[in-house]
């Protein structure tokens, strides 16, 4: 059973129930280590009227202790969520943990703290000064985005770069091979209406197809599928055979992903010396420590995405 | 009851057996005008082994009777399909019915017998000489599209053009006009990733606001959201208030559309002089006259949008 960092996120957020709620599930499939003081932990506990487990194991010394403003935006909070990131992460480093998963921070909160990462991603791009792949998802599917936040037009152009798209389907291949079955196929989607219907509309899939041969060279085996019709990757006869897709931008991934998944999907960093998983919400202010029923499929999934197989 | 004139379609695919098997339930919310000569009807439901319907009505001299050869591209089946075509588009030219339902052609065969359309919709464009809209989906949510076949790189131009982009809005609402509730928006989505985030991933977003604003004011209504992210446009909260989606391109519409619906999918022709709707699905040669159970979900689905609410 793997060991993971759960970095705590914003405590004036809902993330801390979260942590509370699901630690006897999480439990049965890997070993939690929370990056939170236990301080903080009570201060959090008391305030939603839960529990602390008996064996909520905490790493602690994360970082200065404040008072918890439930769904405010405070410098305090944006600190401690920074430094629980941090820790998890160095952790990680250190190799006495398998992986991190990261709860929701607030953007705001980071930049009145003075950090000036815009996310985990970002900060993770610079620790370890490589090109995070990023990927979102469930345990049913998985979509990885070749382009991720960049306006449409650029896309056709970056697609057009065969150099870079054949390392990422390179990088992309060993950063899910252990998960792979043998001859399981991931799907490599087109970027046209109709993968171009033979360059009739749009030949950037003949780019897709060279990238694809040279990446199968250079791994030695064939992994991906021909550019599939993007409207058409989807469907649930095509999702019957596929669990890995590569989607040219974003929401030609994200938005059938979402259209299906949205409560369940997380976020993962891949093609990085650590593997970072995260939930796909964000800090839900306006339910914050209101005693609410909390919908926990992402967190779940961003844990179970480590269960050992 | 809406009276619908329905072509046959290639004769030597499943369209006919979509017709036998289904008369008892699509009675129940049209009263169907088949475009098939009796002669012929009587050598596929023979094929068929499956009885004709007592009141079948049939609009006859739809063109010359030839032998029914199951599953292949002919000459003969590829003429008569577009003469069952003609026939149905003329009655509701005529307004002998309210509409027209097209089963699947195969476009081989209208080369093999002259016809030089590529499909229904293209020989619509040229028999009205205007702008038809396509829009495809089922009657939990319709997605009608601003670009269709053209390569992803013309996109952002074609958005980019404010005065055609107003005209569609307008076009488009006066053709599903009658089927909106009172108070009932249409959810019109953006081009780029998180609809542009203000303009730092793109800028498409101010003009296909700028048309929508000229498109409510020539309207005298407001009707289309502003541009939503097109990655959550389609998660199953926003799916509870929308029915009708205006997608900026192909895939952006189709891919969550056909992940979520595809087999009840039907495509839709508006802003034509008569509405014409039809099946998702082509002539599947594969499966036809061999006694199999057909999926009758599109079918049933195109002729219920003429349903009298």
């Amino acid at each position: 059973m793997k060991q993971i960092a759960i970095s705590v996120g914003d405590l004036n957020g809902i993330g801390i129930q979260l942590i509370l709620e699901n630690h006897y599930r999480i439990k049965e499939f890997i070993k939690p280590r929370y990056c939170i003081d236990r301080a903080m932990l009570e201060q959090a506990a008391n305030l939603l009227k839960l529990p602390i487990p008996h064996d909520f194991h905490c790493v602690t010394e994360i970082g200065q202790s404040f008072t918890i403003t439930p769904s405010h935006i405070t410098q305090a909070s944006g600190a401690y969520s920074f430094q629980s990131f941090q820790k998890a992460v160095n952790l990680a480093k250190k190799k006495e943990v398998d992986g991190v998963m990261t709860l929701p921070i607030h953007k705001k909160a980071w930049e009145l703290a003075g950090v000036h990462y815009k996310g985990h991603t970002d900060a993770l791009r610079d620790f370890f000064q490589a090109e995070a792949i990023m990927m979102l998802g469930t345990p049913q599917m998985y979509v990885a985005l070749y382009t991720e936040h960049i306006p449409l037009y650029q896309v056709p152009q970056a697609v057009r770069n065969r150099e870079k798209l054949t390392r990422f389907l390179v990088d992309f291949y060993y950063a899910i091979a252990s998960d792979l079955k043998t001859d399981e196929s991931v799907s490599l989607l087109g970027l046209n209406p109709h993968a171009g219907d033979n360059g009739v509309l749009g030949d950037e899939e003949e780019t897709i197809r060279q990238a694809r041969e040279t990446a199968h060279q250079m791994i030695g085996k064939c992994v991906y599928t021909e550019p599939i019709v993007p409207d058409v990757a989807f469907t649930p006869q095509r999702r019957k055979h596929y669990r890995y897709y590569i989607a040219m931008y974003h929401d030609q991934g994200l938005a059938p992903l979402k259209a299906l998944y949205f409560d369940e999907g997380i976020n993962i960093s891949l093609n990085l010396p650590i593997i970072r998983t995260s939930v796909d919400h964000g800090t839900a202010f306006d339910i914050a420590y209101r005693h609410q029923q909390l919908n926990n499929l992402s967190y779940l999934n961003a844990l179970r995405y480590f269960k050992t197989t």
